[in-house]
């Protein structure tokens, strides 16, 4: 090794000793005859100290030389700090420099290399090395490494095998886009990249592998927001001979044990809510429960009332924020603006402030009296100082809106604590959506997922209303990690493809091998996904899964380090038997 | 949970417990009144025992209507067996059913699912989720699954961090093909799937990260041999401010840590041996070190001696087969056969029998007397009963054939136990191989290892003659990883791209970024990566990679299962700006 210590282990007790240490320069700060280096590497920093006259004159001039982030080795003893910075661990020693070597300059970095840096967005990922270099960036990928690191040692303790399933598979017109790859050997073809190794783990169930588990790269190529990469980590988990509650219970725990080693937090029982209530009461199939604000439907209090606007509403809407009717007339003119913007399309905001003298004053007093208002806040056990605030129309809209409106509130109230984690099942998710573009049913999960027993005759009758044995576990708002149990014979499998749409032969050519497989003694079955990179921004307390991928793409799915995608040579693709030809 | 405990758990401690099972029917034996049924599942097999009188008939004709394969669970009563079987870990009890539910029935499959099975290479793939039920094919991927968790264990010990690096990456001409993925956002810009992370790792060294190490697909559209595969995984390592040694060092305690943990076996140490050495003596970079056998250089005692063939060659050489003297004539005449098969090349064979007697007997007595041939015994420590098997010809071609001829050897004699490890580092390899066909030279490792300081000047005199700072692990004859100490500044790197035959525009369009990177402060660093396949495939005492994959592709790169690659739609091509021209 290049050192005998890293910049974060150097204490107290090692003074006197030599030693060696390989580091960037952070800061010189040269006071004449003396020159202070902070060195850092990945473990700490550590004070290098340069005298005049206790060390040779190069050597100071070599110190004073340094510049920032230049790569160097430098060895010398342990000594005691005269003014002591209990900031850091190591700052109570420096290193009294006796022999200094530059491994390898630098030029001075476009931003700078601070947890505050002065690089945009842009330029940071140009130079993402550098940013990684940073200590705030480095921590997040150290978090990441934990969670995968705590994650397989809970998987491998519960008897999971961790399988790796293939990356060059096929490619199949559900779900998302695939990225495809061209075969040189067998021209004309193409492999896909997996979406999921979905139909691979229902295999390994098919084998007896009994528990699976893989940490493992999918691929999606739609068309990006900021919170979404082209390829993305999963924790993928099937398992044999279960019913939902057994899932359920296994991956709660895993997700406790995550909190536990990686938070240092005993996470409390995880609620459960079926679909229909997360929807009915938060309007959302992925509730943020830090904070309460349930909705309450107004429909039998506020109908029939001669307001015009809610009379014709199929839906009126309440939400309860404490201690908002202070708001002032400004900030509830802004909120009326917000949830008008095209983004939430509400046509107006209605509210009832509950006065500090028990009145209620509401911006529908022609149409309410006191006690229609007081109906009202005695429905959300309302107290002084509150405020409802209320929206109507279309059951689903009102319920977006809503749901928009009340996350903004908790936001606004402070409610949504970062480091506050609220988990939460979501079970019983319908088996199918209607899908108005192609007026046909889709499947809300994968064509996989097996409907409740008690509702499989309503597939003939009613699709739209048969449940699945589907649960999503949902974080703060944030969906985190979905799965089902599985259909696991032949004909229920043909007739979830027949209901979405496919063909027969369409079935066959494109899953054939997993439709036969169930014909050689598949047992019953069921898994989950977990996103990695957004349980590693949840635990993190990010909003962004960016900062949690080492080197992610832009928008536009480029690389922008390493300038990718880029044009390929011509006789490349010649030997792939492709062309470009791009559409004008 | 649909069991109350697995097929391989229940002992005579349980006897009187009423239990449920799951899983596989592996055998049924119908008695008339008395049915058994074996019931397997991962964790072993289970005997149920259906009694007339004891049970109803109804279940007594389930059981007896049970096929191979049918997934059933069966609950019941843990009963002692009269006939114990001592071969299984249940083999004291059996399960007195009560209830019997078949979850699914089984088609017949088309080939035994038994350690010893009746199913050829080419049907056990089209049905690999059936080959994957074996015992001794789930083996090899819970190995594997072993191999993983401990490799991870020992790395994050060692203060290494595991970073994701990404799949879709930028095709770079050097080395071999790229499988590419063609952008839809970026028409007629293509990403390549990564041949190895190594430009990534190397800047995660520059970022700072210090130690790195990845568990990792990687992609290389070859053509394929039997075992090689277009997608491999690779356990990938980085770190900063180290030497040669150190790496050495880290990685033979990770294989010292992996044969402890996951064979049971205490390795002795690994030794050393320089790529010139390795060539001198076994022919070869990956010398099996099972077995002795080592070459020696007949020139000064078998040349001059008015043997044309000899005199006329630039090298003659020799091995010493311990007890090989009793190879009846038969035997020998295969052996010269065999050389002279178009893969071996060489033109014949010459050997010398050490009689029992203390006499030496050769093919070519007219030239040399007894005691020339004494002098070529002593030269190997010969004893009686041993047999010289000598070739010559040009330097290169008769060590290939000699290297060929000792693994054989070491075969015919039983000296290539593959329950014995014996664990090597090949060092100092050439920086640089002379490329015929190109008529230019190659990087032996790749562009980014550096040259040994003391060569460096050879490189513009004698390039062929540069050593690097690589080195190789190999055990038993496999090449199991390599690495070297990169290349950590630009001046250095531009010059080997130099040497490489890359223009600056070249090397600046490919490789700008690293180029770039090492200007902003690149700490020395090296790393090495192993094959984990092949690595998986050694630790289970296999040839063969294929069994140590789940979902392995065949020589044409096909998934026969999944029947993949296949043609994909046409607006699929057409969304993605490419389309199919296949060469006539």
């Amino acid at each position: 090794m290049l050192r005998t210590h890293t910049c974060g282990e150097l204490r107290l007790t090692d003074v006197g000793k030599q030693v060696t240490l390989a580091g960037w320069v952070q800061r010189v700060r040269n006071k004449g005859g003396l020159v202070w280096v902070d060195l850092r590497d990945r473990y700490g920093l550590t004070q290098l100290i340069f005298e005049e006259g206790s060390t040779d004159a190069d050597l100071l001039e070599k110190a004073t030389d340094l510049g920032r982030e230049f790569v160097v080795k430098a060895s010398g003893e342990v000594i005691e700090r005269t003014a002591k910075n209990n900031n850091i661990p190591t700052g109570e020693i420096e290193l009294k420099v006796s022999e200094l070597e530059v491994l390898n300059p630098a030029k001075l970095p476009p931003f700078l290399i601070e947890d505050e840096t002065d690089g945009g967005e842009e330029l940071r990922m140009k130079y993402r090395y550098l940013d990684l270099r940073r200590n705030v960036i480095r921590e997040k990928l150290q978090l990441r490494h934990r969670m995968m690191q705590e994650t397989r040692k809970y998987m491998d303790g519960a008897g999971f095998i961790e399988v790796e399933t293939p990356v060059l598979i096929k490619s199949t017109p559900e779900g998302a886009r695939d990225f495809v790859v061209p075969s040189r050997v067998n021209a004309g073809e193409f492999y896909a990249l997996p979406q999921s190794p979905q139909t691979f783990k229902q295999l390994l169930m098919v084998s007896g592998f009994d528990r699976y588990f893989q940490i493992v790269k999918c691929f999606r190529d739609e068309d990006l927001r900021a919170d979404r990469q082209p390829e993305f980590t999963q924790i993928d988990c099937e398992m044999s001979f279960v019913e939902q509650e057994d899932i359920l219970d296994t991956f709660e725990g895993l997700t406790r044990h995550l909190f536990k080693t990686v938070r240092g937090v005993e996470l409390e029982e995880v609620q459960r809510m079926s679909f229909a209530d997360a929807m009915r009461y938060y309007g959302n199939d992925k509730p943020d429960l830090r904070f309460g604000m349930r909705f309450e439907d107004l429909n039998p209090l506020m109908k029939g009332k001669g307001f015009g606007i809610f009379d014709q509403a199929e839906q009126v809407l309440g939400i309860c924020a404490e201690g908002a009717a202070e708001y002032t007339r400004k900030q509830l003119d802004a909120l009326t603006e917000w949830v008008k913007r095209p983004q939430i399309g509400a046509k107006g905001l209605v509210y009832i402030k509950y006065n500090a003298d028990g009145t209620l004053k509401s911006t529908v007093d022609k149409f309410y009296s006191q006690d229609d208002l007081q109906a009202v806040a005695g429905l959300f056990k309302a107290n002084p100082g509150d405020m409802i605030l209320i929206l109507s129309g279309d059951l689903g809209a009102v319920r977006k809106q809503m749901s928009e409106l009340r996350l903004k509130m908790g936001e606004e109230l402070g409610l949504r604590d970062r480091n506050v984690f609220k988990p939460l099942w979501v079970v019983d998710f319908p088996l199918l959506e209607w899908d108005e573009e192609t007026q046909r049913y889709h499947a809300m999960h994968h064509p996989f997922t097996s409907p409740k027993k008690e509702d499989i005759t309503l597939l003939e009758t009613d699709p739209g209303a048969v449940r699945a044995n589907a649960y999503d576990l949902v974080i703060n708002g944030v969906e985190i990690g979905g799965g089902s149990i599985r259909i696991h014979d032949r004909n229920t499998q043909s007739m979830m493809f027949n209901h979405l749409g496919f063909t027969p032969e369409e079935a066959k050519k494109q899953f054939g091998f997993l439709l036969e497989a169930f014909e050689y003694g598949a047992p019953p079955h069921g898994g989950i996904a977990f996103g990695f990179d957004r349980l590693c921004a949840i635990f993190g307390g990010s909003d962004s899964i960016r900062d949690y991928i080492a080197f992610p793409k832009n928008n536009s799915g480029r690389d922008v380090m390493i300038d990718s995608p880029s044009s390929i040579a011509e006789d490349q693709l010649e030997e792939l038997s492709i062309q470009v030809k791009i559409k004008k």
